[in-house]
């Protein structure tokens, strides 16, 4: 077992197949050095974990539920990048994250709630896991998603 | 003529100059092997083919023609990135594509939308053309634009 | 002092120590050749300059005030870049802006607001400082933020 998937094992997150693209693209790219993951939604099973906006008002979603979203939208990153690179040993750094949140008017609690991933990211790699970030509230996401997370990776070569 | 201009010829597409950016920047710009096109809108001609949302509401643009317009955007990063590459048959890799869309109140169907560019890029490129992708609704675009299309690609050396 | 340390200081611009993440990342990743900032506020010793929508309303945050926003940001992509690659003569080129603007309903003028930022990066690195760009309008950032700028740069070796 490689070490990042031990690490995985440890944390008690298991890795299920990529989650099929909603449309017509491909969970993640490798070109060259590098992986581009497509934007993930939280979805276990093929169910989204939860819908509508993130806040504290009745039927919304609290920030620390939508934190637990976006670090299921990581582990979903994960398993995109291993269907294109095989190996998570392979990872050198994790570079970029760019997180959409979807809050109710006024919202501005989005870098908590995108910690989820990030937080994951750096259980996971350690120190090659701290990236660069921008999170941003959005007017919406496919299927009524919280929560979006999409991630580039630096690799080694196989 | 190259084989990807043969291919744009057969689906009847041609490319126009690159649309003049909006302000301080550049269309595309050629970093090493890969090239960042910028956000494209919908423009033919200097002319904006819809304005408003997307949705089902009267006076909305519907998903069907927000999906037209989505192809244009990607048409027009492909004039974008022939003028920093000259010739499209160096493109190795659709890598990225990053769709934003303007759509009613509790829009969700922002992938079938963004579908619009992923297509035509497969029908371009095949299986080169195959990205991965994240798609978002935002609250507002450049003129009032539904839909906003940016793309990264892996080119090969001049 | 570097070519580019001197243009900042005919423009009176001084760099301080890269703004502190607001939760589990890093202000940029090298990696390779190209450096990822992550998204930057317009901080100025720790404060936010404003706070709120722009637009013409009352209150509001107008688009000259936002353009000046978003040259602080730019401003502080540099500090951050700047704690990664050491001397800022090492940029090649300045390659990707993302701005996110919070505006008024119906507000398209992201451009313009952008355009701060994306002038100041031509004012320091000239013909390098011409990138490729989108700038899309969001419903909410970190702080409750007007403005928001991720920027990309290519490097030479150390």
């Amino acid at each position: 077992m490689s070490r990042v998937e031990q690490r995985l094992s440890e944390l008690g997150i298991e890795l299920a197949q990529p989650v099929a693209p909603l449309a017509a693209y491909v969970p993640a790219v490798l070109d060259g050095d590098r992986v581009w993951v497509s934007g993930q939604l939280p979805l276990v099973g093929g169910e989204l974990l939860a819908k509508g906006l993130v806040g504290n008002g009745p039927g919304s979603v609290s920030v620390e539920r939508a934190c637990e979203l976006a670090r299921q939208c990581a582990i979903n990153g994960l398993a995109a990048l291993r269907s294109v690179v095989g190996d998570l040993d392979r990872v050198v750094r994790v570079v970029k994250v760019v997180g959409y949140v979807v809050g109710e008017p006024g919202f501005t609690g989005q870098p908590a709630v995108i910690d989820g991933a990030s937080k994951l990211l750096q259980e996971v790699f350690q120190d090659a896991g701290r990236h660069a970030r921008s999170a941003v509230g959005v007017a919406g996401l496919p299927l009524g998603s919280p929560v979006e997370v999409e991630l580039v990776f630096s690799v080694s070569p196989a």
